[in-house]
């Protein structure tokens, strides 16, 4: 079984695109095209969670040829109860049969017998005395460290059974990541050092030189980049922040010193709600700022 | 609307009871009446689903009376996919029909628009266009610090909006919360004294003089609780780790400062797996077991 390493920079070099698309469907901003896909009566619950499966699709549909990977963010699927996690279910079928890696964005972690749920709900498979559940699907998955090693390896175990990967947060694109991450330690590091040094030493390196084990670092703070990719030479970087929170793709160079995957750039409301900024149709505003998008960053490796 | 600290207060002087009854359920591990109530036959999961809520259903039937809340785990119910949600809607219920509050463990953590979302989620309501959908209906949910305050006041805002409250992880139970939250910072202090100092901060004081921020504080290291009351002094303490995971009732009586839902002691396979100890009927051992807890817990306020 290739592991989710190779799987990913096989990926990237196949599809010469280092994009993950961000899906955080909110109900009161989807394309128009989604909302007429709804019933036109009946239980709201359900018109909204077919209206955001929609949408999910149709934005699938327009930009996910410059993309490598989907990422969508569990909690704007959850917010539409039982059948917001069907939404996500369906809307993962369809990233994978684009040929899309789906990288759910939960940042679960919780003590061991927990985190073996998680990587269940996330990995499958489920064991019941009914059968076994195949659970999401994922490809991988994004993990916070807070609670130490032994909340991060049963979710890495389950990633691994399935030849899937852990993104772990280390330093996120938020101003609050001021506030713990940056914490200076005794030997003057911040706490995100720490972060960065357990992400390298659970990580295993595959054949095209990049770890299983990722991590999740800001792109509006590109001048901790370099001393991040010093503490995890061979980890695939998830990059959150770039549009609509101000970084910029030319100042992420040091993520992809292990190769073109070294760096994943998630973009999410710069390329659904491009529109708002270009004008024109939803799914060409979206299409264009994909493939914008993927040019700079694959001309930069 | 009386804040979730009031509410908090009166409901354990009501039932005089600090027990928060943990649903945890395994599909491997279930009541032999929750494996009866599914159906004969058909889809896997919906038969799972079935069995986790009737298991679930039929603890709180049985242990409920002891306790003042349940704490659902949301991983054990995502693993199911979108009946298991479906089935933690259903609990939750059920939970709320007894008299309980519902203490949505999910420990989530994100960036201020997904931290709306898990707000909404966990809270509602969910703003759609095609009308409000209700979230979960949790009166407190539990989350996770590391990414910064923005991240935790979305949770808040969407908690205070529904009377409800926010558990925020300082110190916990397992073995690997040395990894992190025991990091000695540049003063010499660990780093769970800065999650405790954001903890008191973000907290507003009820008129029963509890905060409706609490602390999720490990029971497996009471060497920890006086420092951590001092710096939370008017924060309930949701306590894991009584039983299977070794920690000891009597050793928890500086959570309770601040009067007698100070501290929550969080329980689980001690009361759902107590027949595998003591022998009979699951019902009634885990009945036998909660009431057992309730009355050493409350013999030390």
């Amino acid at each position: 079984m290739t592991s989710f390493a190779d799987r990913l920079a096989e990926r990237v070099a196949a599809r010469s695109s280092q994009i993950v698309l961000g899906l955080d469907p909110d109900p009161t901003k989807l394309w128009p095209s989604a909302l007429a896909a709804a019933p036109a009566e009946g239980d709201p619950a359900e018109r909204a969670a077919t209206a955001v499966a929609a949408h999910c699709t149709a934005l699938i549909d327009a930009a996910g040829e410059a993309c490598v990977a989907v990422k969508p963010q569990l909690a704007c699927f959850e917010r539409l109860g039982a059948l917001g996690w069907a939404a996500l279910e369906s809307v993962t079928r369809h990233a994978h049969e684009a040929g899309l890696l789906v990288i759910a964005d939960g940042k679960r972690g919780d003590i061991d017998v927990t985190a073996r749920a998680y990587g269940q709900a996330q990995f499958g498979p489920v064991d019941t005395p009914f059968g076994e559940l195949p659970g999401l699907q994922a490809d991988a998955i994004t993990a916070n460290p807070l609670m130490g090693r032994d909340t991060l390896e049963p979710l890495l175990a389950a990633a691994r059974a399935a030849a899937g990967g852990v993104f772990v947060l280390v330093r996120t694109s938020n101003p609050g990541a001021a506030d713990i991450e940056d914490v200076r330690m005794s030997d003057g590091a911040p706490l995100w050092e720490r972060l960065a040094a357990m992400v390298a030493d659970e990580g295993l390196i595959g054949e095209h030189g990049l770890a299983d084990v990722g991590a999740v670092c800001g792109a509006t703070h590109p001048e901790h980049l370099e001393r991040l990719r010093d503490l995890m030479p061979r980890a695939p970087f998830l990059l959150p922040g770039v549009g609509a929170q101000g970084g910029r793709v030319e100042d992420l160079l040091p993520a992809f010193a292990p190769g073109p995957a070294g760096g994943l750039i998630a973009a999410s409301r710069s390329i659904a709600a491009a529109h708002e900024q270009v004008g024109g149709e939803p799914a060409d505003a979206a299409r264009a700022a994909a493939e914008s998008l993927r040019a700079a960053a694959w001309a930069l490796v």
